[in-house]
């Protein structure tokens, strides 16, 4: 691997680059989406960056044309140019058809989105797959319209252009995968979106810096929904198998996406509203039990002392509708601060670079790199001897004893007394109530001290 | 099956053919039950009406000696008649043998019976397997009397004559049924026990009038106890089998209607209690986890908003003893509104057509009916696109998106997600907490569109 | 098995038991050791007293030398004698080294150790495999030192001896045992510990002077931890098998104890601070799933109405270490009445025999017994009959039926609702909340009646 320090990204780090992702204008398709996956690009070179040509059929869905916009306004009977695309690009309803010529009030009312119940924020309103034209703006302004002659501008253009992602692995001792998702396609709203693609390449780079990788990493990052679809649908040449003996790696099929990801990802992560400093979310997988929902909810237990929302799959919303769906069964969880649809500035023009702080990006950071530590330090180990190995001989537990020195070092005595080849040191950390770092450590310990072995290497008795 | 349209009945038909069947003297055997038999033929002329001769061994036990009862009154020293039967059946002792002759007050008492903590009550009290006399009246009545000679009389008879009992099978696709017990051996309660029998004889009227039925339906009408074990010791020629290849009946074997029914019936209750307008109750299997269980809950959860009374059952105390005996193990739950037992008008004369009333009467009907469309409706589906479909171009959802948009279809997606081949729909509802009408409906639609297909024939990835 | 008339012991006997063993100044190994188990082997001449040389490598450990004390004290400059063995022997640090010299206030204070937050109390600690010497005074007089110089004296030699046990088995119809384990290692501290071996001396009365016993009962009293991993690394002659055919005793093999103890035990108990009347505690298994859990449990509920402590194997402290360890895995939970380390006298001068009382012992020996009558009265048997049996006729039920007669008998009736083949009686006992000594006592009457048989022999329908 590289020879040259690997710079990891801090919480302002991640904050700049937030500030600098927010201002594009992206789509599920189109010129936005480009920019953005350049940035990333250069934060990450291994990105590659694909495209797949609009028409295109992906199980149920078809890819809509590509979108771009340019500019979108309304003139006002008294001359006001109100709805402007270059004031706010949530203005222009996502997929917006050209227009431009004069409207009544009425007329122009149906074309008007706004949130009754938020009157001061310009709703992001999308209609992507039937044609319209329209502006969203605070409803505060709608009631402030007058009768009279409208005119409005919206220059936009609907192509055969392509469908952008991009994605990378960072390979590990193993064709096994941790995989992290997210997405690209929201226009100028902070926390979602453009938190989700900072803090994975943060992560990229994190991976990166590891001394030693057990697992491949593998990084999407893809328009939401039809861009999931896509690359599910879609086989990619970054699915290089480290054992091909071991793959059923389907070649050309149109599902070797899916079974090349069912075969070797082993957690996975949707990264979403990850940038505000208040909560900590997890949306569960289908059914709560894969080895994501464990390690995620583990770290999340030790770093926030129990205090994070925890939502079943019923509240999901994001790429875990597709990468969770029935027959694709890639074990993933949502990952959040505060969860998308339950925080008010939640698509919405609120949802701006004062949502998203230093402090937030860096606790999500935590989080998510203590999952990796978890992940990679996991395994299930046995104890060497019969009974309990004598610690004071080896200096691991005080020689002196009296009712206070037991309790000393009592994580170390419950990892012993639970390492029965029934746990990995993750479920151990569950039993004893002791973070995984921690865990991890104290099994190093007692692996260095001829105290536990790897589970498959035991000689039973 | 028939051309003509079913007639159903609401809650006033039920509580007039309960206040018709209110003053028949019945016991376990005798012409009350004969009568009351007769009248829910003539409701439903499918019942076949059925003797056992007195003297038949049954199991463990032994049909008691037909009992017929005309009088039976108490003169006293002031000659007053009272306990007088003509007055209310419930004042002679159950299977009383009879009596005509003079009794000191002393000796009177001890073939009086009465409910101290209920004074103004006459208690219902039986002795069917040992042979006495008696009398039941009003604590109040007991306390009441003074010394001297009283006259009291019984005009009874036991005979060797027949124990009966009633039931049909509405035939549907399949031989798999589902059961309904109930029982006709108590004189004038209404409660307990009018409501048991008026309730199954509405709901045989709306088993025939559904379009299409894939379960059979059996309807038992026996004296509670020896009544239900004479039934299952008696193989009865109703068991007819629509897939023979598939049975394996056993012919003039002692077992046969135990087997038969082992092997048929999926889901079975127990209806008692259902007149009162107060509660509604589930008395669960020995170990709760049958479909009747799962269906009952499920309806009684939408249904009340989960406001029921949920007995285990330890709780037992009617037919339910029977057809979840150890080796009879007939998956079937008992339904009641207010539990038998546990309301205060229980087994005493003040059950009567007071406590019983149209709207109790339809409450239940509602939800045993709810009960069978979810049964009928019940199945397995798969998904036949991987990932999400795309539901707007089918017009099942909203083709614009805002935050405000994705909550409104929340069901049908949630449907969806589960669609994976591990739950039928009563599962699904329980997982997304939607009522079983409402998911039947959804599936339809979706089914319709082509979206989901029966699990068996899934073609696997 | 024995004519003459076992002797079985009350509260009161069990108190001057613990009497008398309490002054003798017992460690590890040595006369006080020996002491010790002569009292007990006096009190049930079936124990075999065990030596094992020091130095004897066991699994992990190895076997310190045999610790002996006379005498021990400090001179004060003012010429006071404090610290002095023959007031207490907790002044002397557990397998201290030899000393007889001068020294400053601050020398000496390396040498002292007490208990900040009870400084009214003589600490007890040890030192078994690091060479130190050293006195365990009061806080208070810590504090109340003058500068000046003292005078140290400790009379004690750490030789190449002997580490004693003791042990014995009891012997029931069968090989499968249960096993009882407690420890002689403390000095002069009455719940922890003289009140384990003395409830231990009067349960092997209690199980000699059973008529009949399905089990057979192994009984341990050793030191502490080294003493149970060197009982478990050894082979004894009381394994003597009586059925050879099932066994897989491994002969002279080091691990022969072990293995055999793993085929054979099928719920132990350790047993220690049973002598107070505060609590009662169980300390469960390391699943908490083994017959001991179920039993203790079981017993522990109807006894005390479920109010007793219930306590994970994560709060573990005494020898279910050893025989719960990975690899060991015998049956076995811990039972105290306030358990070790949280009641707060624990392991200080003020765990006295004011702390233990006949009516601390009588509670705790009640609860042991009916564990033994539990384990023996236990097994699973089914109805002989379809149905409900007709239990009027059998005399087990009135034959007058009213509302008030069901419930009189509900006991007898759930036990036959459950006797499907699928609980053990103890299983039944749990389901429904009635006492094992009921149940046993309600399916010997059923037993007789013909109407419950042994699962085994069922003859399926």
């Amino acid at each position: 691997m590289s020879e040259k320090k690997i710079t990891t990204m801090n919480g302002n780090d991640m904050y700049a680059l937030c500030k600098e992702l927010f201002p594009i204008n992206r789509s599920l398709t189109g010129e936005g989406v480009r920019q953005t996956l350049a940035i990333l690009k250069r934060e990450n070179p291994e990105l590659e960056i694909r495209e797949v040509p609009c028409g295109t059929k992906v199980f149920d869905w078809t890819i809509p044309k590509e979108w771009n916009c340019t500019d979108g306004y309304i003139i006002t009977p008294d001359g006001e140019k109100i709805a402007d695309y270059k004031v706010s690009n949530l203005h222009v309803l996502g997929y917006s058809t050209p227009v431009d010529r004069d409207f009544t009030l009425e007329e122009l009312k149906e074309h008007l989105y706004t949130l009754e119940d938020q009157p001061d924020v310009i709703p992001y309103v999308t209609s992507y797959y039937k044609e319209r034209f329209g502006w969203a703006i605070t409803h505060k302004q709608l009631k402030s319209l007058k009768e009279g002659t409208y005119h409005g501008v919206i220059k936009s253009s609907l192509t055969d252009g392509v469908l952008n992602y991009a994605d990378c692995i960072i390979k590990g001792e193993s064709s096994e995968e941790i995989f992290f998702s997210t997405y690209v396609c929201h226009p100028s709203m902070a926390n979602n979106e453009c938190s989700g693609p900072v803090l994975a390449s943060a992560l990229i780079k994190y991976v990166k810096s590891l001394k030693r990788r057990k697992y491949s990493y593998r990084f999407v990052f893809a328009p939401e929904t039809i861009g999931a679809i896509t690359y599910l649908a879609t086989p990619v040449d970054c699915m290089q198998i480290l054992d091909p003996g071991k793959a059923f790696y389907a070649g050309g099929n149109i599902f070797s996406t899916v079974r090349y990801m069912q075969r070797y990802v082993k957690a996975g992560f949707n990264l979403s509203c990850v940038g505000d400093d208040r909560d900590y979310s997890i949306i569960h997988s289908r059914y709560g039990d894969t080895l994501a929902d464990r390690v995620l909810t583990n770290i999340l237990n030790s770093h926030t002392g129990g205090k994070f929302s925890d939502y079943s799959y019923l509240r999901r919303g994001s790429d875990e509708r597709q990468y969770q769906a029935p027959g694709i069964d890639i074990p993933l969880v949502g990952f959040c601060r505060s969860k998308y649809h339950d925080f008010p500035e939640y698509h919405t023009s609120a949802d701006n670079m004062d949502l998203v702080s230093p402090e937030g990006f860096q606790g999500s950071y935590d989080v998510m790199a203590a999952c990796i530590r978890a992940l990679e330090g996991n395994g299930k180990y046995v104890l060497t001897c019969f009974c309990e190995p004598q610690l004071g001989k080896r200096g691991l537990v005080p020689t002196i004893s009296s009712k206070e020195t037991y309790q000393q070092t009592l994580h170390l005595k419950d990892l012993i007394a639970y390492s029965d080849g029934r746990n990995d040191l993750m479920g151990i950390s569950e039993i004893i109530g002791a973070p995984m770092d921690e865990v991890i450590d104290l099994a190093d310990k007692l692996i260095k001290a001829g105290l536990l072995e790897k589970y498959d290497e035991r000689t039973d008795i």
